[in-house]
């Protein structure tokens, strides 16, 4: 959608979660039916490379930081809706964790996929997966490296729903 | 701290979390003191510059972004030890969040204190807030920008407890 | 309905949330289907003249006692069937809450509506959003006046499923 | 306190949940001492004659309608600073909840006493149990009577802290 | 199903909850149909022939154990998905719990059918519910018989979904 | 303690839940010293022996059940005062579970040891614990064994508090 234009010739805002006064509501989908939506988010966490050098040595033998990071994703995606205080209540149909190590850039990448069949849309609930799976990973190494960042948490892909098909360049 | 050193002089591993099995645990506290701590956290989202323009609109008037996020920071502090897996639960004795608009950059920063008293940090409360900040402010105006990116969120300062004082560089 | 004609008619309690046995259980909805659902509910916080100037004062500039007890409201209602034991989960389908200052009773009043798209009522989360919002009114004043007080929390009106519809006097 | 005195001589805002800039946090308590604190909250639920007496009858043996409320409210008190925004988290040291039949006006009345060691005051505990469980009472017999009014829920009594102690009129 | 032949002809696990890589994930199930869907669970708690008759006092006249540990049985199946990592949120339609003392044995039973509308079953619901009642028959209890012992938690039926009838032998 | 003697010598039901009406609190411990306080609990969760066998490969490779239910289990720990009605609220120190598998017994079992600083046991968090560890094994395991029971849970060891050490024969 094109921002300035909706600005200029029609009064509503474009940030639908405030109504015609200007006060925060959550947004009426009584009449939107359920049908299938997905969407993927990503994010990173860089660190020292001795640090991700631990957490490569979890994968294989012990202290698994990512499976554990895995759990907390699926988990906190259950809880959106607590925490986002204008989310809808969602029945989620799946969510999917991956990681991957980038050595080169000394940093984790966190992708997550979370689908329902409703009547909105489930960007929230992959986005909060990826921050809690990487607060997580920051929290279990955080002893050894506290200056660890969370960078380019984004939504990659939307699915579903009548705004359509959304990827990011 | 240096990893490497303690990597080579001591078999016990710098994550904490596991123990000698490599088996994740909730570490104990019980013999640590009471005392006071604090930590702050910074985070950004950046955006088109029509959408900061929306948020800015609503701190004058309408369409409070910020001030709902802010909410959802100090709500989302507490539930800190629910969504990280092996985070000790805290009883807070401050949260506080500041947001940023920032032109040149097209994003908005968040900055949350938070404090207890206790036998363990609070950064990873803080880190949290900062996070459920971000979020809410992606869900409130993803109808307009789906693009948003959020980066650089780290911990800034932490005070109190044995490892002393770190203040990022 | 009238409760002394099905209580000499009928064995069966008026009171649905107990079997024939007098035990408590969530009743049984598996075979109700989902139809579009709405409930009001409406309640006021009587309070010190000076007390009222206070949040009305915040509307307008800083101390927004009133938008922050909104989204107090609308969180809530997504808790409901964590607090009320017999009450089914639902998926919210919409939540807003209005307030309004009466000057001349020197109270806010709270009105919110619920809906959803589901095989029971809503009434229990209006009523419980409208109980949060009037709760953290009195949290945000109490230090300037401990003896606001909740009155008049009620059901304003209640439409679709079998019971059709329901409108206070 | 004067609330009209503090408004013309100080510029503070008797509103201490806002800071200096208006803006919403979790007021500090880290330099204040755990001290054993106390409230007491009441409220009523006015409902048809026939409606109190479904009630009564309960007592005595089957559909114990009380009982239930009684653990919601206990239940509630556990989870007020997840619904009340900027309500500190506080370890509860007792809840006890009381109910009493009112014939003569119709109603239900529920006093509920919180008690803790801790920082802060537990007024916001005890009014919220009182909440939940007259919302109990609504929820098992609303199929009898939807017409229930929750009324005059107040803080009856506080004591400890540095206030000192309240006692409503 | 037959573990060992899928084991041998198929390289995919017979836990779904793991996929090709072996990573956990909550299993798609956006494509299954909602259907009506039914789970039986029993358990017991065994216990003093003294602590057995306490319990058995509560059901006459005060002190209800049984009640009370009803209630918390459909609270915590309301809760199974924040506890389960890999279960899916569902919307329950129907719990109830019984009891029954086993003077004979001196232990008490408690059997939880739940119910939903959705697209997988409610095993884990009926399960999550036994044993928050029997947990809490032993908190209740445990100052007078600290021996108790959960035993025979186990699902004894399972209706709806392609997996079809499942009888406990 | 002995039952029978308390209860022919003093009318206080053994049963401290309840009040002198026996009716449901949450007992007080305001005056009780906050102290070092430790519980240990175990229980088992019997199966076919393909079905151990699967855990069994989890461990070295992927499919890892136990690491997961490990986390459930400390995760579990925390939301134990939610789960249980008249439980108080604890600040965990310390929570770390342990399986082991039962070849000879085609069974897992799983013990946890939680610890706290404060005015009551913890012996419902370790058990509580013990429970959500057993039933996500459960969980993940069910689709190839529907028939697996959870056994013998129960109590093993509690240090510190008035009534001092207790340990399981």
């Amino acid at each position: 959608m094109s921002v300035s234009s909706s600005e200029s010739s029609a009064p509503a805002s474009p940030l639908t979660h405030f109504d015609a006064q200007g006060q925060a509501h959550m947004v009426d989908v009584s009449a939107k039916p359920a049908t299938h939506r997905s969407a993927t988010a990503e994010g990173w966490i860089r660190m020292l490379p001795a640090t991700l050098a631990l957490i490569a040595g979890g994968q294989a033998k012990k202290g698994d930081v990512l499976g554990i990071a895995r759990i907390a994703a699926i988990q906190g995606a259950k809880r959106t809706a607590e925490l986002i205080p204008l989310c809808h209540p969602l029945p989620l149909t799946r969510v999917a964790a991956q990681f991957e190590l980038d050595s080169a850039g000394s940093r984790v990448r966190c992708e997550v996929t979370a689908e329902t069949v409703g009547p909105t849309g489930v960007e929230m609930e992959a986005l909060t997966a990826v921050q809690v799976a990487l607060l997580t990973i920051y929290d279990m190494c955080k002893a050894a490296d506290r200056g660890m960042v969370i960078e380019q948490v984004r939504l990659l892909e939307k699915l579903g729903g009548k705004s359509g098909h959304y990827r990011a360049d």
